[in-house]
């Protein structure tokens, strides 16, 4: 966890509330500000900074004369920027860890090869992990590296970051495209993010390539539908403004 | 419907294979190249010219020695582009269409008068529609504009485009944001998308803004995740180099 023992108090409570919303409803009521208040043994000042973030996040949705409920859709991640899963989640205030964590040296899958531009008989470096953030599962991950990177079977894949452990190795994520669906979680999926078998997945496909346009790394996420949101800017496609992806 | 009937014959072949990929399932074994010339009475340059394009893109899936197979995934829109559904499918080589359209003058909710910045006792034009390409259902769409675009009610929304006849109101959809997340279907949208209830659909809400940085539109999209994805180009993000949004 974060030590927060020398934030200001209105960080601490912040943080507090955090982790309470991020295992909440969408629509669920939270206290009033004075059940805060007498909560926390804090002034009304102290509470409504702690909550101000939360609402410009959009995590948490005033309504006049009733008061604040957890909002209906989670934050949203840009799907153009290469921000890593803890990154994100450490943006948004919220502490990232991983569970279940398998790492693989192994032949690479017929999809694998093509994805990462290897030889038929080439190996990879296959990792899979549950991403949490504050305790909650958010999404099943499953990455493969070139097998030339096996040198990552040493990170502390648990607490650390695997793009830090790249760069490390000299190899720097840079650039990359993601296909986006959706998908319905199976027994399995639904067991390792705490959520009802059937319930919807938003799925995730990146191709990151390194600092010389070299594939680096092929990762497939589920996320939890109700947990994870991506967000993307656009602009009208003007002929000649780009090209159709492959 | 196309008229390709002055099209050259491996177009007109492109096409038929085109129609018949949409309504198969992913790993359908598609007819040998044989097969294929004896079905359109054609020469196998000209079938492997058909083909060609539909392995390009991603619909076939080539294997050595086992033959044609209907691609695990459909092709991708760029979700950093404003496209719309029509001019998308035709890129595809697909005719695009609505079905049920429901087109209705009524007082904003509160979270159409919160996207497109309106007042609250605003009024909004809601256009529903099914969006299919060449007959198969891939998409229920909902879309809001503010009231003063009541003009739009006339346009012939199961031929024609939507963003085209906002463009001869003197309104340029020019920018926006969207947001993307999962959902399973309902009765209701499985019935119209014509898939099993409970399967998964991938939701895509976006804000258009006009040539002005006006909010022109808020709709909401729900495809069928096995017939439509999107796709994104992302790049690192360096410190400085984007905003987190909304």
């Amino acid at each position: 966890m974060t030590d927060l023992s020398h934030a200001p108090r209105y960080v601490q409570i912040e943080h507090a509330l955090r982790r309470r919303i991020a295992r909440a409803s969408a629509g669920d009521a939270l206290p009033s500000e004075s059940e805060l208040c007498r909560e926390f043994g804090a002034s009304r000042m102290t509470v409504r900074a702690a909550m101000a973030r939360l609402v410009d996040e959009g995590l948490v949705h005033r309504q006049a004369g009733r008061g604040s409920f957890v909002a209906e859709a989670p934050p949203a991640r840009r799907a153009d920027l290469l921000v890593g899963f803890g990154a994100e989640m450490r943006r948004q205030g919220r502490v990232p860890g991983s569970r279940e964590v398998a790492v693989r040296l192994r032949r690479a899958a017929e999809e694998e090869a093509h994805r990462l531009r290897l030889g038929r008989e080439a190996s990879v470096v296959s990792v899979r992990r549950v991403r949490v953030a504050d305790g909650v599962p958010i999404a099943w991950e499953h990455a493969v590296f070139p097998g030339a990177l096996s040198g990552l079977a040493e990170t502390d894949l648990v607490h650390g970051s695997l793009h830090e452990a790249l760069v490390k190795l000299g190899f720097v994520p840079t650039a990359g495209r993601s296909w986006i669906t959706a998908a319905v979680a199976d027994e399995e999926r639904a067991r390792v993010l705490e959520v009802p078998p059937g319930s919807a997945l938003l799925v995730e496909e990146r191709v990151i390539d390194d600092q010389d346009g070299t594939p680096l790394e092929f990762t497939r996420s589920a996320y939890a539908a109700d947990r994870y949101r991506l967000s993307v800017g656009f602009h009208v496609d003007r002929p000649g403004s780009g090209r159709a992806p492959a």
